[in-house]
């Protein structure tokens, strides 16, 4: 089978010095590949490979330790985690953001993440006084108010009514709060890290306020975690009867701790806070409850002194996640950018990428399929000749909103404002290669 | 806030005996929901919470551990993991299928699994020579035989391509291998486990292709791991310029390692097999190379004594998920029945239920977005009514293709098979609930 000019072989050979010469690799083949040096630790430490290919043909087999040895056992990893080499691609803190552990977050890594689903176990975090652990036999969900027929539900309960299965985003509020007053996180994971993407499943609000049936009067619900904060929020019944969810399962298996096992409210496109975690109480009233956390917190302080109240919706919103500061440029040549766009209203329609900070714009490609309330992964082609450039991306979503600049948002909303940055990120490419995150005048 | 009759609350309040009574909970709200003694557990042991209600006005409120106490801080878990409450929902493996632990599969727990993402810790897994713990630093994907310009690519250099993400479902060929002679396997674990769906990211094996030029000639490409086994396959170049990749991310981050941490070929919709882990080659030729994998092992032998060689393509299969012998019924009374649905040759078009062993079905809704080569959920509501019932469910593709009964099945291709068992599979639920794994004559 072997091809002219080549030794014969036979699958699991190794690719052997002299099978590697015959293949036509002699020295300048790992040149132009950009290995350079680190091409060497293929044949390992100190042993040229052109040098081997070409005077040692004798060379023993460069066969890796991990082809040599028999590697793990089914038996040893019953649920399974990342390979050691990714230890690095974890959840991070700031430890002077927050006032304790338990009232704090954890940002995602999206610098190192692919696709459009994050990762359950780097999904963002966010708590106001840890995240409980729960025994799922002994939680209730309470449904009262101005309803027919209240009920005390099991979480089998909830499990047992015809269930629904979307894909969706939830993005803090705060997800770039720090950058209002101008660009002071160092990178991707700070600036955007409060947002996770995944398939939940769970049963469709509207069917559980059917069963218990609602009074007529009833336009407001309010919701409350078991968590030790009893975090609540008031949840217009619109919303509620659009598509809303109380979801149990998350990337396929059931919801996580810390994003609110075993029940957690989902209110597609809208800002993570009100998702409530840990989900006890949904009870029907004909006002909202005027709660902390939509009163002294979640709220908008405009530029007139006046507070933007029920600001629930995540307006679009994207960013280049390569190149991005945690993720440099290597050298001049082509690359591949890749980014994120999303929107509480409903599709990405569009991508706009620029190189020169907003002078001039290309399309990116989407990928398929778009989803409503989803993030969106675009990607589009660039040859980077290694002198500096700035980097934008700008998202236009189904209902022909474009993402602002952060001057427009700051024209409008002032410098007051902690939630709902949705700004235009600026990466400043040195021509060391080198990314920064800077603002624009 | 409070509505008429109630007493005023405050979010963050806890459940109280008193504001469940008010809230119109008593003794028989709690049967109605089908709570019974479990009610009582929201309330602690030996309290009645009816009488609770009723007769103890001042008994403590009702706030759960979890509520009184904070939980845990957003720096214990940078990686986070399921609920110490979920520790049964594990890949699990028969000691007797397989010689040796290295040698051996493990099965994903589809009766604990929601939407169609398989969570990646528990996709299921299948090595020849046990999972090897490769460093990405030091492997190497090579690529030659009858190509213009030999590569000896880094994983760097591989993930700077252009890229593509797609979801995708692998199935080990030897799913169901067991029922081929009759109903053996106790639950749908073990009878269809060896099923994952991913979202995988990569880059598209052409763009490969047409970086190193296929000379004239190449119809075939030897695809061989890194493990200790060497696994390989002959891949048709037809197949590698469709729409296979070599992929990088799974589910959103870098692949595990038994899923082929750093490289793995996806050739969607094909046997598990030949979707090559710890890919370390790609050597094209002119003809297949007739290996292990393909000759002794992954063929099927048919009734005439003659073998079936490269079945690659998993035809249209489905399964129910719930109820299943797992999961059986509690009691009489409305369900979903919920499963999942899948083809190797495209997109799932509809998938009928049956409840009464084939004599009369009913088409289930589709869980949107239907994707090609890709999980499908699908569900139906259902009244149990207490009375013995055979379910089965049956995919139909795009293509028109019907998945067949086992005996049509054996009717063409005998009882010699290993592989490419996409039979009907037949649930028997007995009265009391319990569901069992049958054959119909």
């Amino acid at each position: 089978m072997a091809a002219a000019g080549e030794p014969p072989d036979q699958p699991g050979d190794a690719i052997t010095a002299s099978e590697r010469k015959a293949a036509g690799l002699p020295r300048r083949e790992f040149l132009r590949s950009g290995l350079g040096a680190a091409g060497a630790a293929v044949l390992g430490p100190g042993i040229d490979p052109a040098a081997a290919a070409e005077s040692q043909p004798n060379l023993p087999p460069n066969v890796p330790e991990w082809t040599r040895n028999l590697g793990d056992g089914v038996a040893s990893r019953p649920y399974g985690v990342p390979s050691r080499f990714e230890n690095g691609v974890i959840r991070r803190t700031v430890s002077w953001l927050t006032p304790t552990d338990t009232t704090a977050v954890s940002f995602a890594p999206l610098q190192d993440l692919y696709g459009v689903v994050t990762p359950s176990g780097l999904a963002f975090e966010r708590y106001h006084a840890g995240a409980p652990t729960i025994d799922p036999a002994a939680h209730r969900l309470m449904i009262h108010g101005l309803v027919e027929r209240p009920r005390l539900l099991t979480v089998a309960d909830v499990m047992r009514f015809p269930s629904v299965t979307r894909t969706a985003f939830i993005e803090c509020a705060a997800n770039g709060s720090t950058e209002w007053r101008g660009a002071q996180m160092p990178g991707l994971q700070f600036t955007h890290g409060m947002l996770s993407c995944s398939e939940w499943t769970g049963v469709a609000l509207s069917t559980l306020l059917n069963e218990v049936g609602v009074k007529a009067g009833a336009e407001w619900i309010l919701a409350e975690g078991a968590d030790a904060a009893a975090m609540s929020r008031s949840v217009p019944l619109a919303k509620a009867l659009d598509d809303a969810l109380v979801v149990y399962a998350q990337n396929g298996e059931r919801l996580r701790p810390e994003q609110g096992y075993p029940l957690r409210l989902l209110l597609p496109g809208w800002e993570g806070n009100i998702n409530v975690k840990w989900l006890r109480r949904l009870k029907l009233g004909d006002q909202p409850w005027n709660g902390r956390e939509e009163t002294d917190r979640y709220t908008d302080l405009m530029p007139d002194g006046l507070a933007r109240q029920f600001t629930w919706v995540m307006e679009a919103k994207s960013v280049i996640t390569f190149p991005c500061p945690e993720k440099p440029l290597a050298a001049p040549g082509s690359y591949e950018v890749s980014g994120l766009a999303w929107s509480g209203n409903g599709k990405i329609s569009r991508v706009d990428v620029s190189f020169d900070g907003g002078n001039n714009w290309r399309s990116a490609s989407l990928q398929a399929p778009v989803q409503s309330k989803c993030l969106t992964r675009f990607r589009i082609d660039w040859h980077w000749p290694g002198t500096g450039a700035l980097l934008q991306s700008r998202a236009i979503d189904e209902t022909g909103y474009v993402q602002p600049t952060i001057t427009q948002l700051r024209a409008v909303r002032g410098v007051n404002s902690i939630y709902h940055n949705n700004a235009i990120q600026t990466w400043r490419v040195s021509p060391s290669g080198q990314v920064e995150n800077v603002q624009l005048a």
